[in-house]
């Protein structure tokens, strides 16, 4: 039920994922918008579960969570809490998805905090950058277990052979940084195999590294701006053009370049983003999701529980982990 | 002599923008080397001062401040410390430039922390973003400060009439953001005439605010960020044109347009970016800076000083400050 589009598109995204999906879509919702939204019967491993409540997008988490015990947002949680289901796909609310997952499914041995790790489009095809939503006030230990999360997802559910994982940072020298990439470079260059060291945010596009770690809040700051550079400089193209409609003709002969360009850029081709961490398979969607982007990120998840993402992290995480307490120092 | 092209670009540029400097450049270096670069005289109002010493790119900065007391950027600094200089403009080493104006010409009073404003392009002409080079580890009264400090520069030397200043931050909501920016947020809502709320990376280039403010740490993010993805998309943009030499033609069409853009989006068409909050004007400039680049740096710093841009922060610091210890509370 939650996005812009819900329930027409993420159910339409069901229908088409249906015939490549080898268990059952579980569509935890109102049961009469769904069945109104689609016309004709269902394919016969779809299966509607009546959720009556609804998160919205404005709600604060952590109440939503508390309060709509009947949402589709916390049942659909609930299945997967309970063995019932082996992966949440949801377009709703970020912050309340990232709360139910926390709290009714906790977090990894190893891992304290969640991130949510969202595929980039780059010159040599895509990189990871996590976390991009989950965990705005991150410490170095967070960072290096964003750096074994990342890399797990990379290798396992998108086929990176030996991820190599940088440091999102504000110079290449070890000795840059805030106080939180320092201490977070020691730890990553110490004791995590595949750290190729830190990256600036004007060499993420080369496609020299495959993870980029960083707290959510500068994981925001880097999509979003790109988003809004993207649209600008596409802006600005599109008026760079001659103004004569005559001589505005031969740029038919680009249109399809630029579909291609978008068709990279596009959200929707890589479906949701993950949340690791958690002790359960969790994809966010885009709020805007259309169909293509609800039945990808389906596919993806599907992946990511043929791949047993969860007991990947969690092996690595133990074999990785820290020293003493949280880790360090023992 | 600091910079990729010096001294050869930084006393091109002294040259041009002589006639349009009412006062006297001093170019601070080898004077040799400075008079080998130049063929024929000097202006009337340029003077050479000798400084045998270079603080190179990659030294430490404190400690280059401290060590190379006889170098052009120490020397520099020291001028304007003495009163014999007005302003100071560099494209050497902006750690050490800093690190120089702190310990050398000190904070103003109210300001604890200095920031450097960059200028970026955006769909209605530009903003001006701070922090974005000097203070990588802020907290909430330094954000307040930056606001204060760029608010004026933007309208004292770029000219903006009662700047709109924003957090930028990961959400519109006073609700949203990390520790920092929502502490941050309290306090320019309350004491901050002028301020407009917070604005995320996707929006800042839609030209609706005039001063966007954040830590360092993240001012660096967004703005390699912006370079990183401009280049690619305009590769993406190449590449996805017909790879028919006679299809090719068209393209020809669109360049008047996009040197236009290149133009708008040419860093040297802004100069240099001033070091707020200390006690001096400081100019710095890209290590890449051609002639142009100093040119315009050098005029901004003539204006900075004809505007009294110093003058001008101390007394809104003043005028602003937080009250009680460091400002809060009393």
């Amino acid at each position: 039920m939650g996005g812009d589009y819900a329930p027409k598109e993420t159910v339409a995204g069901a229908v088409e994922a249906a015939p490549e999906m080898h268990g059952t879509i579980l569509l935890v919702g109102r049961k009469d918008e769904i069945e109104r939204v689609h016309a004709g019967s269902f394919p016969s491993n779809i299966e509607i579960i009546e959720a009556p409540e609804v998160v919205e997008m404005d709600d604060e988490p952590v109440n939503a969570v508390r309060r709509k015990r009947n949402s589709s947002l916390v049942m659909g949680a609930d299945l997967v809490k309970r063995g019932e289901a082996d992966a949440f796909v949801s377009a709703g609310n970020t912050g309340a998805m990232t709360a139910a997952a926390q709290m009714m499914w906790r977090t990894i041995p190893n891992i304290s905090r969640p991130a949510i790790a969202t595929v980039i489009p780059c010159r040599t095809g895509c990189f990871v950058l996590l976390d991009s939503g989950a965990t705005v006030d991150a410490d170095p230990e967070n960072l290096y277990e964003f750096a074994v999360m990342g890399s797990v997802y990379a290798e396992s559910v998108l086929g990176f052979k030996s991820p190599r994982v940088a440091l999102l940072n504000i110079g290449e020298e070890e000795t840059k940084g805030n106080q939180l990439t320092k201490a977070a470079y020691k730890l990553l260059k110490n004791d995590f195999p595949g750290f190729v060291g830190n990256i600036e945010g004007k060499h993420v596009f080369d496609g020299n590294v495959d993870v980029v770690v960083c707290d959510a809040f500068v994981g925001n700051v880097l999509l979003k701006t790109a988003q809004g550079l993207g649209a600008f400089v596409i802006e600005m193209f599109k008026e760079s053009a001659p103004k004569n409609p005559l001589m505005r003709l031969p740029l038919i002969l680009l249109k399809g370049g630029i579909n291609r360009m978008r068709k990279r850029m596009d959200y929707a081709e890589y479906g949701g983003a993950p949340l690791l961490g958690v002790d359960g398979i969790c994809f966010i969607c885009h709020g805007h999701s259309n169909a293509k982007a609800i039945k990808n990120a389906l596919l993806l998840a599907q992946k990511g529980h043929d791949k047993h993402l969860v007991a990947q992290i969690t092996e690595k995480a133990a074999r990785l982990k820290l020293r003493g307490e949280r880790g360090i120092g023992a």
